[in-house]
């Protein structure tokens, strides 16, 4: 919402881009640059088509969106159209391409997420001559840090998160089923985004917890179970993310120990998170903690995707810059028990800032 | 199910392919052809690429798809997987489309989804002067008559549908919000399928009807209130449909005539369907009783995409066939009061039969 915000994301891009267009069909990096936010919870819609957006080396964006989608764009950004539901037959990916050629018009080289493109615009920028330069991995560091106005975002699909966390923890007994108590949550967490709102989410409980993720079944809980709640919704285009991993009465030793340790790893990692450090530190630190269950990833980063840069994964490191945002989840899973916790921080000039505020214990 | 079935939906797609490679990643296509489910409700993964599908001229099909999703394949198809979820960086779309690239090696003409495909492959194909030929329209033709196996799938998925319909109607009361009835009318369905569902819907009370559709909100029913409910969830890879209109309490006068109105059209509409007729025709027909505010389709095929052909629209006809599937749903959209009333139909030799068994009264 900020106009220095907004600066310093195009700016970013503009430095990908190197003085030629920049062209995306990723859903996370259209979103990103141009505030679109589009129903996905069904598939791709068959009264549409790819959205693109194209950054110009002057900074001016433009949004390559079915008309239907035109009203969300934040300010500055102008809506390229193609034709949105309708009773007559329309082939909306062939106008969609050919408002993008139109918006490219004389360009001899193009970067961006080439990969991400529809075929029949790649097809014709090929036959054209046009240089296509692929920057998805630059695209991707680029997006990892993030302006005032997505923390903003972001905050706003954490607390839905926190809600979310909550009443999974508050319903949680013998007698009821997975699907149940999923779906008192997700009706939480959209009564408090005012509407539907697309959430993965891990939800398991008993021994399915050893499985580390998995939807909600009709399994019904018994006392003594534990249930490992993972939710990511999106909230206004940006997601959250949050676990926590609670017990139905009296929790087992096993599940207390393996609770313990990555209560731990979580608090190792944490305790390294400022500008300068290498994400790999960060993984190895919970590694320690955790020595043998642990196959997954340490953390990531979120935004308009839920797993995107900076990764927190064993020797491969990124080093941490102010305005990046972390989840970090270690976990547990052992003796068929799995256990896991996660909280999201912005990384800060002097460390971090915990934006998660839901319940860990056990 | 039966080898029926799987031989003559091959068979189609090879009519289309006359002799050459057929390559698709429209997910509609690839599901058809090789059964894959995955994930769609949060959107693209960040652990997978799109998927594909080969056929080769000798009626072998490929999927190129996550090894994630390899288990779900049909009998019969060959998996050829990329990486999926990993600690490790790994370029997934790359993979995918050099994995492509292999199995259509020596091609020198491929038709398909032209559009659907990876820019990266499309790329790929153009530099190496392989002739792409773009078969999209006579797919989406082929997909239209459904086999045996699609038929059990699509009624499995119009009974969830069913029970979806019969919840929202029950628990419709002056004092719910949209979204709580929303809540229970999809675990309902949830529930009845065992596991989460995607799930496309109109859920919209009040005056909110006359907007012909819209998400669950927080609006709070009033006696008097209509209910307009149009669910469309997708089960093991293949969508239903359906819709009704339900009072909270007397109705109004107007919401009689609306109802009578879309009523009549709707049986006018399915009076007609048989083979050998002509989609524009059956419009027509609704038409006829619907003579205002009756902005969209009358109806559409539906099963691995959720509005697909014979589409049944003004002026564009298509010739029914035995095993088309049609969802007919004409409404009346006047004097603040929207009602729609929709049912799914399979065209067979002598007619038709009904897949849906909800209640269409007001």
């Amino acid at each position: 919402m900020t106009v220095a915000g907004e600066t310093s994301r195009v700016a970013r891009a503009l430095g990908v881009a190197r003085g030629r267009p920049l062209v995306s069909a990723d859903l996370a990096s259209v979103t990103w640059l141009t505030g679109l936010v589009t129903d996905i919870e069904a598939g791709p819609s068959p009264f549409s088509a790819s959205s693109l957006v194209v950054l110009h080396p002057d900074g001016s964006l433009l949004a390559i969106v079915s008309e239907d989608d035109a009203d969300g764009l934040r300010e500055g950004v102008e809506a390229v159209t193609f034709p949105g539901f309708a009773v007559a037959d329309v082939d909306r990916e062939n106008a969609a391409v050919a408002r993008v050629l139109a918006v490219l018009e004389g360009a001899r080289s193009i970067v961006g997420d080439i990969a991400s493109l529809p075929g029949q615009l790649v097809w014709e920028l090929v036959r054209s001559d046009v240089e296509l330069v692929d920057s998805r991995s630059e695209l991707r560091q680029a997006r990892a840090v993030k302006d005032a106005d997505e923390l903003e975002a972001i905050r706003t699909a954490v607390r839905v998160a926190d809600v979310g966390q909550a009443v999974a923890r508050s319903g949680l007994r013998a007698g009821v089923s997975e699907l149940e108590l999923w779906s008192a949550t997700r009706l939480a967490m959209e009564q408090t985004a005012g509407g539907r709102i697309p959430v993965a989410a891990d939800f398991i409980t008993g021994e399915r917890t050893a499985d580390v993720g998995g939807p909600p079944g009709d399994r019904v809980v018994s006392e003594g179970d534990l249930l490992l709640v993972d939710l990511v919704p999106r909230v206004a285009g940006y997601w959250a993310d949050s676990c926590s991993t609670v017990s139905c009465g009296e929790p087992s030793e096993t599940a207390r120990r393996a609770h313990k340790i990555a209560s731990e790893a979580l608090e190792r990692a944490l305790g390294l998170v400022r500008p300068g450090v290498d994400t790999a530190k960060i993984d190895e630190a919970a590694r320690e903690v955790v020595t043998t269950g642990y196959p997954h990833h340490t953390g990531h980063g979120l935004g308009t995707s839920f797993h995107e840069e900076p990764r927190v994964v064993p020797g491969r490191g990124r080093i941490l810059e102010p305005g990046m945002v972390l989840a970090l989840e270690p976990g547990v899973y052992q003796d068929g028990v799995g256990v896991r916790v996660e909280q999201v921080v912005v990384v800060t000039e002097g460390g971090y800032e915990l934006l998660s505020e839901h319940d860990l214990d056990l």
